[in-house]
């Protein structure tokens, strides 16, 4: 069981200076386990970046970035979270900094949300699988006692080949044909795709309106409504076209994932879910993990390119089989073996780290490569559009040394990551 | 002729405090006549921002906002201009300030733009109007001496009703399939149209690449180059999706207004283009006051909202016509009239401002008064959507006081709006 052992993490914040130039180094020490998640698996705690010195991290202000209201022992912040007191974790952003409040029943405090709501419209943006089971429960938790708000909401098509223009622009017809205004705030009720969609339709609605997370998934309440990375997949690639636009508040009631399909818990996640307990202190431990790293680079332009692990062969996964075939969790499961491979024919780590990873992964019941009909050229041609892509060179998150250590680099032997997809598909 | 009798603004830098909350009130004083511009037009002197105290004004404050490069008397900053050495003006928006280059032939001078241009990848961004005439020069800068450069361009439909999604999407298709990263630059060869989209596009793809405007009408270089609002149009308003986002640089070329169109230049106006030196003197005038207000509220919190004089008329005016049918400086010009005329029916202002107004425009040849077809409610439906709603209320930057004072507010009496949309319409 992979995220409930997170608890044993202890980072290490000592920091390390090399004169290497080129590429953004991080380090971990001594987690006991590798997570499902690349922002746990990653937790930076020693940094290289290659833009500023001042950039590079030490002990006192990593620790300062993170402030969680709830006691870090396990115990009671769990015992908390089950009795309706939530979780806070504080995303340190300077002005744009918000909280991420996580706990059971949590829809059922409507004050938590009203608080972060500005004017009197609101928009939620959700979608026709999560619309039907909490549309109605999120309408009267923004409005209870609060007759001056009036709610309005978008109904999306669900599924990751919906994260397109088109449905983008039903949020802004609904939005303007409902006369909202640069007061109104745009809640995101769903998964990853939604808080994306939504997250890049407030940015981009009067050049810039409030809005609130309520991330349903266990990958959007642990990964994507934390860090402020919005936008929409073109035919071509992934999130190519978006945003950095950082939310009012997340709200994460674990409780909607009750409501969750098996196959987007995976199974290994499940036994987490049973335990509201394990589940409110694993989600915390990831949104910290995350916030961490993001209050650090908010616009990614070092050491939060490391959390994108596996993420550059899932993205061509994902792409490459169709949005939507795949569930991004999946895909970047597949995705992080082939990285851990490649940095394993690179000589850069040691066998055990790889079957340490293999095992994490089929005990969560996660694909640990990808779909036979994925071919070398499809991974090639996908890849080479990718974001890290720099000055036409394809840069890449691997491991590097002993566990716990990771580059962000262009700089590795073209011949390795040939092999691995070689190694990896059958033509 | 208006813009040339800038030289005579004498700003009064004193700072005036009141008790109102609920407005955001700008005074300018003196100034010789009334400009076609409406950044001249409103150039704030003392103001009263209802967000924050810290936002109001002192005179050191303003005074150190503005660095123009070259000396503020007109005969020298007009000679270095028509000797190639471009007047500066400097947008200071802290780590987002950029410098405005103006004067001839800077097009001749490759430094200036290579100096703002990041990574190896260049995407001109133009339409069949400006690109037969001037993409060779723009490419021929960008990479004299420069081999290392490689320049795409994308060509789009010329006009106000192509400002759209679909051809936003041209942008990202064509800088997608070149493959371009985020080190790349966008650059804008075109009117205002094409700024706020290739703005907008750059603001979106891979979530923010750096971008350089090189507008060749009179309204892109003394307005829509200069602060930051970028975006595109909805069927139902005009720049109602999109971003602010800041350019690297701004490279006004003179000489690029040769080419213009009798209609695009307003006849008043083609009498300082016959003057260099009125004309970068004109130029820099209106960037410096624009810069302004931009550096004290870039995101339209209060007082920037002065500088959409006549903009909701005008709007309006824009889009009940059909995009492109009227000029955007033709749709303000009437717009403004309106606002004035209804400042008048508010008691706001005597009628020799009225009439000051009306006189400046017809010199310049410019509409007073909206199209024939537009019809009463045509401008109520239309601005019901303008993002200067807020909370149901529309809000409207109007005159009041002597000549200098204007004020941003929604408390006013509906009889005088309507008063006006009658007196100006038909039916």
């Amino acid at each position: 069981m992979a995220l409930s052992t997170a608890n044993s993490f202890s980072p290490s914040l000592s920091t390390k200076l090399t004169s290497k130039s080129s590429d953004s180094l991080v380090r971990f020490q001594s987690p006991n386990s590798v997570s499902l998640r690349s922002s746990s698996f990653v937790s930076p705690s020693s940094t290289e970046l290659n833009r500023s010195a001042s950039a590079v991290l030490s002990a006192s202000r990593v620790a300062s970035k993170i402030c969680a209201s709830a006691a870090p022992v396990m115990d009671q912040s769990v015992s908390e979270a089950s009795s309706k007191v939530p979780t806070i974790v504080n995303v340190d952003l300077g002005d744009r900094s918000y909280p991420i409040y996580i706990g059971s029943s949590l829809l059922d405090q409507p004050d938590l949300l009203q608080r972060h709501v500005h004017g009197k419209r609101v928009l939620i943006v959700t979608n026709n699988t999560v619309g039907p089971i909490y549309l109605d429960k999120v309408t009267d938790a923004l409005t209870r006692g609060n007759p001056n708000v009036s709610v309005e909401s978008v109904i999306l098509p669900d599924g990751e080949k919906y994260k397109d223009m088109d449905t983008l622009m039903k949020v802004f017809d609904k939005a303007i044909e409902s006369r909202l205004d640069r007061r109104c705030t745009f809640v995101a009720l769903g998964g990853g795709v939604i808080g994306d969609m939504c997250g890049y339709a407030a940015a981009s609605y009067l050049r810039g309106v409030n809005f609130i997370q309520i991330p349903t998934t266990v990958m959007a309440q642990v990964d994507s409504s934390v860090g402020g990375k919005t936008g929409i997949n073109h035919r071509l690639g992934k999130n190519l076209i978006g945003a950095f636009y950082q939310p009012e508040c997340v709200l994460i009631d674990t409780d909607t994932l009750n409501t969750l399909p098996e196959r987007e818990l995976a199974s290994g996640f499940a036994e987490v879910i049973k335990d509201p307990s394990a589940l409110a202190y694993a989600i915390k431990r990831s949104c910290e993990n995350k916030a961490e790293v993001v209050s650090l680079d908010e616009k990614e332009g070092g050491v939060r390119a490391t959390l994108n692990l596996g993420h550059t062969f899932g993205h061509a996964i994902e792409n490459g089989l169709g949005y939507g075939e795949w569930l991004h969790g999946e895909a970047v499961a597949a995705g992080t073996v082939m990285a851990v491979d490649m940095s394993y024919r690179l000589g850069w780590i040691d066998d055990s780290i790889v079957k340490r990873v293999l095992n994490i992964l089929k005990q969560a019941k996660l694909p640990t490569a990808p779909a036979e009909t994925m071919t070398v050229e499809t991974f090639k041609s996908i890849m080479a559009v990718d974001k890290k892509v720099a000055d036409g060179l394809l840069r890449l998150i691997l491991l590097k040394g002993p566990l716990g250590n990771c580059v962000f680099t262009g700089d590795y032997d073209r011949k390795a990551l040939d092999d691995t997809l070689h190694a990896f598909c059958k033509s």
